[in-house]
């Protein structure tokens, strides 16, 4: 490692360790735009499997639906209080419609030709008629996970506090948020923003199995 | 944003950009020991619901054993070509027994006495409780692609490429790590290492539908 390259891993275990699931946001703080923008972008970046992206994240800032949202999630504070509230959703179902669409998107940024956008799309329609409709979820559902762990290293990376959040009303979010008819469903959420200064578990130390228990070396 | 975040924030774009799924990897070249150790930190390190960590990290180093893993894998070559294959595993089942070591571990981490550590643990156990076997899989597959997606973050702010891995055959996987013996089950896989200098991969363009189509805001 160059002294560079240590600062930088030094850096990332710092951010890592001074991120923890925010239970009391400051509500009175936001997010700037220019922060803001630079999450999503690594949102938008975040790995999928073939890279077919099966998600939509959705954006929550408008107080009255984060209080909505925030009793839905069993009347947690975090959804209501935070700045940004990220809801992961994954695309109601990836069919060969989606297929096709990204086969053509994928024509268009990297200038293939028609023969070339068939081969590529040929795997990915085999993965489709393989892949029974609920698998297909569940798979969906897995992609919107690796961007939720993007999206909290990012957010570590850039000081802003996170707390990802799996206890909601996935039904009650879909409602409010309309989203069947936006062809997509709640997988998990991720309330962005600064921690409040009296959120005694910022102070809480790291729980995390020692290398020794969650390692195996082979 | 102060400079010095603009600048963080330009670098994480920059590494996220970087990073792309690896074709092919140098099979010459080696992960330092420093680097590997920040990359496993920042694993063990990933968010979890609940803190409960329901996962093993195989880190796969001995070349005969990835030659048959890359075997297993439809023979793709990463596993066999990369540095470090991390196979990332959720722990057989969420049980009272793993709530039990958990907050045991709490316990002794936070210093807690018996009546905060059964306030904690009755949460969990109600989790374990109230959520079917099959749920709680599923649910500790999930937390996995967490880990996978706090990994390739880490990998890419150190300029460690990866290409993460769904299409292998888990049974064959499980069989060769022996990994019922160790209460564990492949979820997905990870090489680790540098790119090799024809994977032509690297050259083509990143294909990510725009912020107008994947973000909705609320």
């Amino acid at each position: 490692m160059t002294p560079a390259e240590s600062t930088k891993a030094e850096e990332l275990i710092k951010d890592l360790n001074w991120r923890y699931a925010t239970k009391k946001f400051d509500a009175t703080r936001k997010i700037d735009a220019e922060t803001f923008a630079a999450i999503e972008e690594a949102l938008r970046l975040s790995a999928s499997s073939y890279g077919l992206q099966p998600w939509k994240f959705i954006v929550v800032t408008d107080p009255e639906i984060k209080k909505q949202l925030s009793a839905a999630a069993y009347n947690q504070s975090q959804p209501g209080d935070c700045s940004h509230l990220i809801v992961l959703a994954r695309i109601a179902r990836v069919d060969q419609a989606h297929v096709d669409h990204y086969v053509d998107f994928v024509g268009q940024v990297r200038n293939l030709d028609s023969e070339k956008k068939a081969a590529y799309g040929g795997m990915l329609t085999n993965f489709v008629k393989n892949t029974p409709d609920a698998a297909r979820d569940v798979w969906a559902a897995n992609q919107c996970y690796i961007a939720l762990g993007f999206l909290l290293s990012a957010a570590a990376a850039l000081g802003v506090d996170a707390c990802p959040m799996e206890g909601f009303d996935k039904a009650a979010f879909d409602r409010i948020l309309d989203l069947p008819a936006k062809a997509c469903h709640s997988v998990v959420l991720c309330p962005l923003g600064y921690r409040s200064a009296d959120d005694h578990y910022a102070d809480l130390a790291k729980v995390r199995f020692p290398v020794s228990e969650v390692v195996i070396s082979v």
